[in-house]
């Protein structure tokens, strides 16, 4: 961490009680950092707060927030925000204590060092064993328990930069860290995140663009097959923009039309490499 | 915490790059502890080691880890003592790093303050709306993802001491912090945990000593109804022993016979109130 605010005071370590460390009992949100501004901070606040709403965490003040993000990215020609909110330190067990109050995180990581031509010339997937639960109460939110992306992540063989994770119906909802896009005779499709998965973001923007560049575009429920059956297939998130997937087990894809249409089209909000 | 070792050293906070708190990236233990000496060491240390295994997490020797348990302990006339084990720090990002190291907590809590009218009335209970989903890979681990554990617990009216939380399927998995076993035409069952759930100790020491008072008893799939239905129901874990169910919505029980024999057969391995 190039520099840490906890509860505002530059600092390193939390209490071992706090219910994100005993119990993953939090959400968090990174964001793309470019000549000290956070990238589409917006969208990443109300998800936020959405999500400390949802989880019944007291948020801080959106200003104060904003404060301590331009804080810690000033100066910064690029690098990640991350910002975490926890339900604070209490007592043993899992219904939180009236003593609780949150804990917030709030700084500033190394840019990653995800090749350039990730971008360019896009990634192999491959698809995870390891199955994503569908979480009714949870989908959609960024919270702080992710072992299952964890476990899938460690399945990842070398020469694939991203894994993607299907639920116990066939159903494949995401990348361990990023949405999925495949485009379809035609259509742009994006698989349904109301049972699991994280709404992405970066997913939003590229919902929210296409109409304009007039491509059709779906939520829709994919299965193995038809990322298999796909014309294209792309990866989204916040900190990589846009990855066209180039091949997957032993079918390759082109890095075609409307990938680089959406690329072009959601520059503006992510970091030049 | 009364006492509290981190990775050996008396210590209160660990780093806010920890994977536990990151991404409840760990398992953890809580055993009852009786005049120093902590609880069914032997079942939760097989389970710790085998979570850590399952989690690709290095775990300390198991002399080590003994020590650092009873010199938290020692002297301790009744207590709880919890064991962490996460990830430790590494970079952003769900992939750990090479240089994670783990983190292991070892700590004695003050004893829960459950009235001893719990175990000798029973208590009330009631279904949750939160869900627990079906997690192949994570079932049956003391793992650091409770999220859905929080929710339901939330939930509870101030009259019910636990919640039993149903899979989407309808199936009835736990209790929030409890297994959970019903007595129905004689025989003793108990919810299959291979698709969700903690394995608790108690409920495998329930299982271990059921036969020997001659009480049949089997794992199967438990739906409401069958909850309802049932002549005698009670809830298990390592800091309660056993707990008589005496009403869920409008339907009461006993704190019938086969209850009563379970928490005779046990009470050497629980805390006197």
């Amino acid at each position: 961490m190039n520099f840490l605010l906890i509860n505002g005071e530059p600092g390193e370590s939390v209490s071992a009680l706090d219910r994100g460390f005993q119990y993953g009992d939090g959400i968090f949100e990174t964001l793309a950092v470019a000549n000290g501004e956070p990238l589409l901070w917006e969208a990443h606040r109300r998800r936020f707060f959405h999500g400390a709403a949802r989880l019944g965490i007291a948020a801080p003040a959106g200003e104060l927030l904003r404060r301590e993000a331009e804080q810690v990215c000033r100066g910064a020609p690029r690098g990640v925000l991350k910002i975490m909110l926890t339900r604070g330190v209490s007592g043993r067990g899992y219904a939180p204590g009236p003593e609780a109050a949150p804990t917030r995180t709030v700084g500033l990581l190394p840019w990653p060092d995800y090749p350039a031509r990730h971008r360019t010339d896009g990634v192999n997937a491959q698809f995870c064993h390891t199955l994503i639960t569908r979480h009714n109460i949870l989908a959609g939110l960024k919270h702080l328990n992710r072992l299952e992306q964890i476990l899938a992540r460690m399945e990842l063989s070398g020469e694939c930069a991203e894994g993607l994770m299907q639920d116990e119906t066939g159903h494949v909802i995401e990348g361990t860290m990023t949405n999925l896009f495949v485009v379809s005779r035609g259509t742009l499709l994006t698989p349904d995140l109301s049972r699991s998965g994280v709404a992405g973001v970066m997913r939003d923007l590229v919902l929210e663009r296409a109409p304009a560049l007039s491509i059709d575009c779906r939520v829709a429920g994919l299965k193995r097959e038809d990322i298999l059956d796909a014309d294209e297939v792309f990866l989204t998130n916040s900190l990589i923009g846009v990855w066209p997937v180039r091949r997957i087990e032993s079918r390759e894809y082109p890095a075609g039309p409307v990938t680089r249409r959406i690329q072009e089209a959601v520059r503006d909000a992510t970091v030049a490499d």
